[in-house]
């Protein structure tokens, strides 16, 4: 049994504080998207956080930055980490908070109970989020897992156009080393991260455990009619887009809320054109995001929305009504991995909620090379990808003294 | 009875291409927003004809450019004419069509008959569309029947910000004098203009005769929810605007489609904030634009719709649902021109649907100071402010020659 490993809240709310002064915007905004220089710096002090904490720290090909606390046996590692790169405008906690569960358990470790058997690697991973890259999240733990190919250094580019390859070089790395920076060395894969959601506040709990990271496709819906001037042309001769709108937005949405918990499906993105009062749309485009994660209520989910589609096809042969889908499956976290932190939970005095994460996190992929789990911290009101992220010091404490006495488990 | 005056339509389609020149964009679009270089030049090209027609002309205060065919008697004056600006990209014929019209019917009538008794008046008017000032449309109009005020020449601007005094002054018109564009010696007025939508068309008719101008509201609807992570929040624990767009939306449309022609309701321009796929929208504006001639059916269509947007916000405590609406009520054409059109339609041998106009209008302005009305004529496909629009010369041509015969009613 591990004992209590107490960590100072005051602590995790400098750090978090210190690191978002790099890129800060507004009052509590973080603007940090990968490879930019807010990021560059927010990485370096990140490698001094670790070098301070007595640990070994380089970079990667991908950019990611590495502390290693060397065991005394070796072996494969043990890894924990997030990622820092941020939204735009983004909050100080999203990744960042995880990044720094990193180094302030580790440390405590060391502090308390000297090196380990396994070594320990903390990661700040180098591009999550596709604030930057819109086709592309996750380069540095695919590149870690192998799944990143060459190719993608010339067709992933930014939202400016500039391929990911350029955008390399501009910060310093290497792109011809990426499969350098692959890993095959690590046993076990812990992300702490903030809720997404208001689940954990609804439920009076500090932390949650992840078991499952959802799937998540995207219908990119582009129905087509005819842009007819809003007076001259009688309704019953317009071809007017919203007509079809209106019952695909209208269905997607009770097909979520009528599965329950844990679907959802959202209409978050919509662009009309010409977008003017007077003139019945020509095209209307918009997004139908749809998440779960588990594979059998992700495949009815996916499943509902698409025969949805088909019919209101069916019914409005004077729309053109077409659609392509980004599909990305479930993802289990390893039972054994849950188990672990459920029990070890229970052993510091942590009450926890067992829970799958609606948003789409490194873990997933890191889950394809070895054991992985994911620790959640409370956010305050659910806020995230937003400047109103918030997680109280308490809250998250406990997750990183859970995090901590989950490392020490399988380290020591 | 006036004898048939024949229109040659191959002139009249000279005189579009010729003027769409100015400001010409694409294959057949125009891009001519009022007081812009291209439509100083099309204003002079439109008084360079009127002098070859035989006419004296001038330019008011407003920018209006007038050709003059002096009447052998004195008295008011019989006055006809549209609008050169366009919307950005427009097409050759809305507005356009109406001033050569008017310049063609003159000469023709010149040519044949000689002097008129009344004077007869061709009018170019300066700024009908809101293409270039987004809260003004119908300037010149306003100007010539005094409703114009001189506080307006500041406080409408143009998108960039720029005011309408500035932009008068700049194409050499003296804004100190816009009370000089006042007219009170217009005893009848006529707008030949393209149909802005496809009723004639399914008619098989080149002609119609206006008997009212559309009464138009528009509701400006903004949503407010709270943006949400599309994964991390339950679909339960959301406040999504989508929720309220999707009865507001689907039900207005369905009040204008069961209240039948005339009515027409369009949701034309909506915006969804922050307007991406894996965020719940925090806000969605929309507009509800209603249209019907009569007052009786205007009047029942905006409270149908406000007692919907009334019942949805009821049902959604909590979401904020705001609206404006800005209003301008229908204007019946005087009946007396409605008739004498019919009248000189028959004689002429053209066959014509009297009808209701769906687009504002300048006449709708000139209704307040002199009998008024319109002619509409045939465009292909109902196609309006756009690259797209084509009127038929032959069309035009029958649209003219009513045109004249009901001048030479009026005026000989």
């Amino acid at each position: 049994m591990t004992p209590p490993i107490a960590i100072d809240p005051a602590a995790i709310e400098r750090y978090v504080r210190e690191l978002a002064e790099h890129g800060a915007c507004g009052q509590t905004g973080v603007c940090r998207p990968a490879y930019s220089p807010a990021w560059v710096a927010a990485q370096e002090q990140v490698g001094a956080w670790c070098a301070g904490a007595g640990l070994t720290t380089w970079q990667d090909a991908a950019g990611s930055v590495w502390g290693r606390l060397a065991g005394s046996e070796p072996g494969p590692v043990v890894a924990t980490g997030s990622h820092i790169d941020s939204v735009v405008p983004g909050g100080r906690y999203d990744g960042a908070l995880g990044v720094i569960a990193g180094i302030l358990a580790v440390r405590a470790l060391r502090e308390r109970h000297g090196p380990p058997r396994r070594s320990i690697d903390v990661v700040s991973f180098a591009q999550e989020e596709n604030s930057r890259f819109p086709r592309s999240g996750l380069w540095s733990s695919r590149s870690i897992t192998g799944l990143a190919r060459p190719e993608e250094l010339d067709t992933i580019r930014t939202y400016e156009g500039e391929t990911l390859r350029a955008v390399l070089r501009s910060v310093g790395l290497d792109p011809g080393e990426m499969l350098s920076a692959r890993r095959d060395d690590i046993a076990a894969f812990i992300e702490l991260h903030v809720e997404q959601g208001p689940v954990l506040e609804e439920a009076g709990l500090a932390v949650g455990i992840v078991d499952a990271i959802t799937g998540s496709s995207t219908f990119n819906v582009t129905i087509t009619g005819r842009a007819d001037h809003a007076g001259g042309c009688p309704m019953d001769l317009r071809r007017d887009p919203m007509t079809a709108v209106v019952p695909i937005v209208d269905g997607v949405l009770r097909t979520a809320r009528a599965m329950g918990r844990p679907a959802v499906t959202t209409v978050g993105r919509m662009l009309v054109e010409p977008n003017l009062s007077g003139i019945v749309p020509e095209h209307v485009f918009f997004t139908v995001n749809a998440r779960h994660p588990f594979l059998d209520g992700y495949d009815e989910l996916r499943a509902r929305h698409t025969a949805l589609l088909e019919q209101v096809r069916a019914a409005h042969p004077e729309l053109g009504i077409d659609w392509t889908v980004g599909a990305g499956p479930p993802t289990p976290c390893d039972p054994g991995m849950v188990r672990l932190l459920e029990d070890t939970a229970r052993e510091q005095g942590i009450a926890t909620l067992t829970m799958p994460s609606g948003g789409g996190h490194d873990t997933q992929v890191m889950a394809g090379i070895c054991p992985s789990v994911m620790i959640f911290v409370q956010s305050r009101d659910g806020r995230s990808h937003t400047p109103d992220e918030y997680t109280a010091p308490e809250h998250a404490a406990a997750g990183v003294q859970l995090l901590a006495a989950a490392l020490h488990r399988l380290a020591y």
